[in-house]
Parts: C-alpha cells; sequence; structure tokens
C-alpha cells in the first residue's frame, strides 16, 4: 500500500517529508511521479487534476488538505472511497480571533482612522454600538467564533442546515427564519462548507435583507460570495462593508475591484493558516488507522460534502 | 450657592443644559460670564485658566471633566478644596475595547494588510503569537483592560504606585521589579495617571528595555511620553510598533512626525468618549451631596495627584 499527495499550486517537499517521518514504513509519492497506481490506497489531495483519480484502482481513502473538501470532486470517487478532513483546533482558535479581530475593527473604525491619519486629519468618532453577529454555517469553526464572541459581549445567532443547540446563541435551520434574522444582523460571517446548495449563497437576495449598516465577513470560500452582487450592495449603500479573506480566484487578479473598493477590508486567505505538524499528524494517524483497519477519523458525509 | 463651568476648547451648552435639567435649584454659569463670583462653591473644571481659582473666595469643591485631574493645577486651590473626578464604567468598558482591538489588531497585522491592499499585493503571512501584555498603571481603567484581555486568552501584568492584587494577573509595585517585567512584555498599555512622577515615564530608557517585537499602546496622556525618544526607538527598530491615542498638543499638528510615520497607528483620542449623560449626572450628583453636606463621590487624593 502507499500514499498519494496530489495537491496542485504549492511545493509539497516540506509536507512529503513531514509525512514520511511519522509514516517511515509507507511508500510516499507525489503526483504525477508515482511508480505504482496500483498500490495507492490513500490520496491526499487539494485540487488534483481530475483524470487522475480513475487511474487509481485500489483507492480506499481520499483525505483532503484543509477543513473543507470542495477542492475535491466528490461524484469523481467510488462511492466506496472514504472521504476525510482537516479538523484542527488551533484553526478553530485562529478563526475565532480572526473574525473578533475584524468585527471590533468595524466597530472601532479602524480602517477609517488609517486612511484619516494619511490624511493628516484629525475627527474624533464614537466607535459603533452594534453587537449583534449572525453566523451562517455552525460547524467547529462557527462555534469556535460563537464562544469568542460571546466573551466579548456580542450577541450571537447561527444558522445552519442541521438543529444546533448551543447555550447562548439563538440557532436557526429553517430557511424560512432566515430573513427576519437577517434583518437584525449588525454582522453576517460566513462560515458556510462550500457545496451545491451554498454557492452564490450571499447574492443580492441576501444582502438586500441586511440593514443598511451590516458588514459582511467572509472567512469560508469566495464562490459563497457573488462577487458582483457585493460590489453593488457596497456602491448603493445596501451593505456598509465586507471583510473579505477568501476569493473565487486566489490570488485575486489586479484587476479586480475589490483592491480598491473603499468599503472592502481583503486579506489574503490567511484568516486561518493550517499548521503542518498538525495537518500531518492528523493524516499519518488516518493512514495508520486504514492499516490497521479502523474507522478513519473526521470523516465527510459525502452525500452532503461536508 | 453656584455652579461654575470652566471648560476650554469645546462648546459647554449641552453640558450646561443637561446639568440645568438635573439641578432646577442651582445656578449654573459658564466662566468668564459668571455674575456673583462669592456665589460659586463648585466648579466643573478642564484646562481652566489658572487667574480664574483666586477669584473664588468661597470654593469648597472642583470636579474634573474627564477621569484624569490633570487639567487641573491643583497647587493653586486652598488645601480644604475637595476635587473630585469621573468614574464612568462606560469609559472602563470603551477603553478595554480599544486596548484590545489594537492589541489584536497589532497581532493580526492588520495595519500591514490595509497597506498590502493599497500596493494590491497578496502575501499572507501568519498573525503573532505574542500574549503578554504589560498595564503601566493599574486603577479602573487597567483592571477593566486586564478582565477583558485575560478573557481572550493573554497572559497579563501590571505595575502600579500601590500594592494590588487582582486574580490570574502578575502585580508589581516596586520600581526595581520593572525592567525584568519590559523584557518580557509583547505589548505595554500606559495607562498612568499624569502626575509629576509620571512625566515623560515611556522614554528612551524604558523604551530601551523591551523586546525588539514590542508594541505601545498609549491610551493615558500624551505628556506620558517622550515623542522624539519614541521615535528614535521606531526608527532603530528598539520596538515595533506604537498605537497612539493621545498627545502632548491635540489636536496634533499637522507637521509632526507621528502622522506618516508607518509603525504608528493614530487615533484622535476616541478610546473612551464620556458620555454626557453619566457625566452630567455624578456631577449633579455632588452637587446635591455637597449642598446636604454629604462626602463627595470619586474624590482624588491631591497628594498623589489621582
Amino acid at each position: 500500500m502507499s500514499v498519494l499527495v496530489a495537491i496542485s499550486g504549492r511545493d509539497c517537499s516540506k509536507i512529503i517529508t513531514a509525512l514520511a517521518a511519522k509514516l517511515p514504513d509507507v511508500n510516499i509519492s507525489q503526483w504525477p511521479d508515482c511508480d505504482n497506481l496500483e498500490d495507492v490506497e490513500f490520496v491526499l489531495a487539494w485540487l488534483a487534476p481530475a483524470d487522475m483519480w480513475a487511474q487509481l484502482p485500489n483507492l480506499k481513502a481520499v483525505s483532503s488538505f484543509g477543513a473543507g473538501v470542495d477542492s475535491i470532486d466528490l461524484n469523481l470517487l467510488p462511492d466506496n472511497v472514504v472521504v476525510t478532513r482537516i479538523v484542527d483546533e488551533n484553526l478553530a482558535h485562529d478563526m475565532a480571533e480572526y473574525v473578533l479581530t475584524h468585527i471590533l475593527a468595524h466597530k472601532l473604525r479602524l480602517k477609517d482612522y488609517v486612511i484619516k491619519q494619511q490624511q493628516r486629519q484629525w475627527l474624533p468618532k464614537r466607535a459603533y454600538s452594534h453587537n449583534h453577529v449572525v453566523i451562517l454555517g455552525f460547524g467547529e469553526l462557527g462555534q469556535s467564533c460563537a464562544k469568542r464572541l460571546l466573551a466579548n459581549n456580542f450577541t450571537v445567532s447561527a444558522f445552519s442546515q442541521n438543529p444546533k443547540n448551543i447555550p447562548e446563541v439563538n440557532c436557526i435551520h429553517q430557511a424560512s427564519e432566515l430573513p427576519s434574522l437577517l434583518a437584525q444582523a449588525d454582522y453576517l460571517v460566513c462560515l458556510l462548507p462550500l457545496t451545491a446548495q451554498t454557492k452564490g449563497f450571499i447574492n443580492r437576495n441576501l444582502l438586500m435583507q441586511l440593514p443598511s449598516h451590516a458588514v459582511l465577513i467572509n472567512v469560508a470560500r469566495g464562490q459563497h460570495v457573488v462577487a458582483d452582487d457585493l460590489l453593488w450592495a457596497l456602491d448603493n449603500q445596501i451593505i456598509r462593508g465586507a471583510t473579505l479573506d477568501v476569493f473565487a480566484q486566489e490570488p485575486l487578479a489586479a484587476e479586480h475591484p475589490f483592491w480598491h473598493h473603499s468599503a472592502v477590508t481583503m486579506t489574503p486567505h490567511c484568516a486561518a493558516l493550517s499548521d503542518l505538524e498538525t495537518v500531518t499528524q492528523q493524516i499519518a494517524n488516518n493512514v495508520q488507522r486504514m492499516k490497521t483497519g479502523l474507522k478513519l477519523n473526521n470523516q465527510v458525509d459525502r452525500t452532503k460534502g461536508y
């Protein structure tokens, strides 16, 4: 049996070195430099080429190289293949800190003051008093954010596909309840999984339901947001601003209007950066579990896609 | 008996209207438009003219218009005059939120990303892991900050003139212990009262004791910081950055180098803005207490100056 690393768009040498150190008895290769495709039972994947999967006749498990599995086309995998993802407590901590920091930054007008400083303008303004945060998607990351926001006196509501029951959080899961919640959102945090149902979820229709002082924080995937609809909403004061960490194309093209939009705060997909040690340890653990016939950790429900 | 409002540099009409509504039986006038100076027993003061005090033969109490009394020259007041200040829970909350927000903003490199966005640079960097905050001055405001920082997983130490004992905070009050504490400070928050002893406290000698990644947050008074020493420290990478909300002269002069210094984050004395309703209610309460012979609230120790 062997492990294949199929990650596009980054140098994988550190990943392979770390995995090899943890799995000394396992053959690890990197797509497309793989001698014996029949031996491959486990793939570590991120945006792997579509034509690769059919060349792996003995594939048993695929691990995403992140918290989401949207980089893997699940339709290309045989039904018996188990799909897992990374669940990293540090990611949840970092995500919560990012969301809290950017909400506070909007509340205290930090970006306005950076601009005013550049223009040598002395213009004190009271911080906003808004404190209701609505989180879309309420898995590990969303719940970690909620906890941190509650500890900082925010009121937190959450919308998820499945019913959740978290103390002090107003949890809803019926789409019919969403409009009245959106109408009361001061900050809208997107932490949805990316699936066929959630692609383009943040569109003109949704944005129009928010109060005009609302701020969007997207830390999930760029494809959740219809970029033209968001630009329209910002240009027409439908909402006040947006903090975007993720984009449909990354790095964002130099000519994209987000870069120079005064109501957009951009960061380069850095809200929660995986720690190589944690990620490779989780993958190594799952490879060992597969070898010994144990159920793999952090399995994804393939019908739901998360 | 009458109340005199002697506040320089701002329109006092709203203050006087609010006070008059709360004290319908009291004559309230504004310096210098005061008919009967012998009647004045209570003064609400902020940067009042030095020659005013000797003209008030029956003065009994002076209230500062802020949390500090450094705007009042205590040496000009007869010994029997009671001096009070504003103690506002909202101020403490806002101050804690400001300090937390600006520390998180440094930790997550928010200003760097604003600049990178302006330059269309996609350059993800991990957040800093620093988490030790040292607070200089540990009264109501400092303790409110400590509580909020502890709730956000920061390690907090505090230095104050008098011994303090707050759970989970490493409290010191001996100047001899300060150097070893400064050497371990990731963030240094200045919340000292402004007295003859603390003026220029943050100078070249102190800054040199900080690690080179340290960030100064000054939310007390501009006079605590020797501006040229801070500029020297920033220019020579003695420390990494500074967030300044207060300045020796406010508004800061347009030609001051702080405005355009890349390592300085400036805000226009807005960390904690007094709420007119709260402030005037506290002053009205003290006027009523004086009329009925009760001890005034929030008295300052005139020998200490805070």
